[in-house]
């Protein structure tokens, strides 16, 4: 069951981290529409001729339905990124819906290329970020129905739904594609595995329990 | 009547832009809080000392509440920006809560530091933009509930309630002050006045016309 | 008659926005001079093979000459861009050489991915700049021979003749393709149309004054 | 026991972290030496008056000492950075000296602001990285004197001596302040701490666990 | 005689130099007019308050008069930079008028932080500049009025008068601060002196030429 | 022989400068390994497909062994670049090993594109650097084994081996591809030749010791 939830918990950021936004190198046209099945590869992505590009290359339809949170986190995520609009490619922005049951919640993880703000639609939903060393300062908040809070680009966060009933919140972020390190899975979920020794020092954990997350995650 | 339609954008419209984003530098540090009081003026704004931040300096309530539509452009923004929020200073985000009235608009605008996602969570919203010389392409949209649109950064577009009853909208931009550079205004609106024959032949307007523009703006 | 103004300024106009110039990310080698006729794109342009780059490929000839200002605007731009010089691929720079012949002028517009150093070589010219909102502030300055002036990225600005005899000016951008957004000409002289009732409302003039100019424009 | 290899780890990643270097924004002069004192907080630091700049000031002393590794982890970093040499201001590069005892090693942990490169000067080394959602592959190598692997920015990784005998290694960031995530003490370890209940789920680990590592941290 | 001329080639660039332009980071508001007086120092220049500032912090007038060339290298730089237009701080831009005698020169030289184009206005002119380790490419062409020549950011180069009569032309840089090392003065004139031994060897000259050019330059 | 120690410095250098780093676009995914083989140019490298990517595209071996500093000028450069490491494109780092045998030294250049951050290993060594014009001022440091010391980007310096033996150092740069303008041979050893005159008259130089020195660099 532990694994079943693991593993779902896994798809549902997995779908999320599909996405290819793009960050910071400024425009120097004023639309670079991705072409998604171009073989050239580069920093971002190639563009599609101008002259085919049409409304809908900046469109996407579909936030208005929850995400399938039918799995053990009971979370997940629709991300709106250049793989669902082409037409982010080069514009540094991409948004995400965000559905929580009662009691779900993601995992913590960062973004290693975005700022990230969330903003509650519906429901309760505590969110948190831990600052780097030396100070690892935890600053968290619970927010209500239209209630707004930044989490600073590459820090440990999560989000939680706190109170009773669901939660949908939207996500922004300042990147074609901020990335997201789901810390137990990159500890423990890697392909191939770390080294369970390694991992048993760093966390102050006996080897068995490393195993099994290993073997959950 | 004109005049207080206008007046009244004007007002709408300028309570967004007295945000102060912050957009394309990367931030030096985990975070740095805008000083919204202090003297020093930089690119940007300055920070607090960080011993005094606290989470609510990443925080902001009220995006549930409708903006004031009680004007003839039937429109209203919401900014949450850096002086809403002090600790996006150097994040390179800001979004904001649009309301429309059945028939509500914002007049034509840019902003000439941030591309902008719409996201419609209700009603029905018309979104276009047009590219820069010599295409003067018009890419539009009708966006429903749950439906995106991405507006490159720079180009001039706008917003529309098509449907029947109010529409409320996300707007996300990558920047801590995209700006917002609404044309009516800045060609009719300016302090002092643009000459109204060089603005009559520009427009292919009489200049009789662009006076009473600009008594109304 | 009217028409043929508007029309002969996009002609004019036109000419300048084809420059793809080259803004903001820096060059990761000594130059990457822009292979104009490859089918691969990108943020930018590709470059040519460095073994086969020649002086010719960083030099224009052709500024001393004057546009052809026999347009109803009386005004033309000879723009020196990547189009013109390959070479300043991903150098971030671009000039041209403006015309105007008495009373000639440039209707309003903006760069939005550069700023914009006016300098006058012959004759008398106002240039004039209005700040976003929602202040929306006019400065201008009329300038004489040798007489130099900057506009901010991004700010609706303009230029004329007011002098007696013509005016012949340099403008230099910091980017390889800084956009030309003329507004008349976003506005009433897309393709397809903005709806006329919208651009009515918005610019509160009636329908037919602006379906008389995006028959014009 | 564990608590103390657990804060001897803390203390040692500490020091490396209380580093303030620079990333991104090009320097605007040919330097901008850090004033440490200043009260003018900005992002990155504000910068002496170049009169007073002397060659010491781009100067640092002491990489030749091993750094402290008599803790738990057997592990120390002597970093220099912007706080060591006030030059490193606004030039976007730090570096520093890891030292490891025989099987000593540094917990997984991320740099939100700069890549690393690492270089063996003694000993043998293991280093790996694990990229982020949906892939979380994990590459790693073991590094003899002599040999460099690098780090992208924003990834997860550890390195850990794997050789008999202590190993010495130099690691380079381009960033003035690439920060240190540490893991172990981002969740287990931050002030105040993050609820146990959460950490359990997310982590699949019993609540007693979480609070031992709590406690420990 | 060579000393005078050596002297003067110094504070003909020196004048040039002693711009302070600015590059890189984008603005983050419409404008930030530097205040050329404060004592607070950070990357770039700090800026007036916006309220204060008029037409004139973005003009500049005087670049119809030709340069002071009584010097024996027989060339003067006109600057136009943030010291004189403050209004320039954070745009990224600067220009300068250069004049040459028949047969004046400004010896080799580079800019760390920007590219720079070249337009004749009068005369003829040489342009030359060096790429890079290992190829050393040299790139040149002799311009006519009206001809135009762009030099990458960083490269050795430079110009002189090739023809019969004054030359007169426009530089731009793409940055407020391009800088300009200026290479015998580097290398013979810096303060204190390079050690004359080395300086000999490095060049194959024999050192009472170096201590010759020492005492020159 | 004095044209051999030229030629041998000029390949002792090459071998540092056919390094491709890469410097300022932050990476828009997790990496984009150098696809060192493609014939698509751009700015920078295109990458390989990450499917395909493995550790050893992040490795590389062989700064244990020092550089053949069997030539006149007694030094060596060993580049670990884009071109050593693949896994560097995008992240904006290199590094170096540099080999000096007593009295040995590298002859006065810069880097068009990064900072340089220099850490003795061995043996003693002196390193300086000249600001731009008007100040030309010269900061330089004797280092000893373990001394750090930083130059700021595009500054012209220099370092030597001024103690009893050899000196091994490492170089790192905040740029995959730094760039390498080595002064004697960009001016004297061009191809083609710049014109003796205009060299003779710049260096205040007879026009026989240029001849001599192009013949020899």
């Amino acid at each position: 069951m532990d694994k079943t939830l693991i593993l779902s918990t896994i798809l549902a950021l997995a779908s999320f981290s599909s996405i290819a936004f793009a960050y910071d190198p400024r425009p120097l046209q004023d639309f670079c529409v991705a072409d998604l099945i171009s073989t050239v590869r580069i920093n971002g992505l190639p563009c599609l001729d101008p002259a085919t590009v049409k409304a809908d290359d900046f469109f996407f339809s579909g936030l208005a339905q929850p995400g399938n949170t039918s799995n053990p986190a009971g979370a997940a995520v629709t991300p709106v990124g250049v793989s669902q609009i082409p037409g982010l490619n080069t514009l540094g922005l991409a948004i995400a819906r965000l559905d929580y049951v009662e009691g779900g919640f993601f995992p913590p993880h960062y973004h290693p290329r975005g700022s990230e703000i969330h903003t509650v639609l519906e429901g309760s939903m505590e969110v948190g970020f831990v600052t780097s060393a030396p100070s690892f300062k935890f600053y968290s908040k619970v927010l209500e129905k239209g209630d707004v809070f930044v989490v600073p680009v590459g820090l440990v966060h999560y989000q939680r739904n706190v109170g009773a009933g669901k939660t949908v919140s939207i996500a922004t972020f300042n990147s074609q594609n901020p990335g997201n390190s789901v810390i137990p899975n990159a500890l423990f979920g890697s392909t191939p595995d770390i080294d369970s020794d390694y991992l048993a020092k760093s966390f102050a954990l006996d080897k068995e329990t490393v195993e099994r997350l290993q073997a959950l995650f």
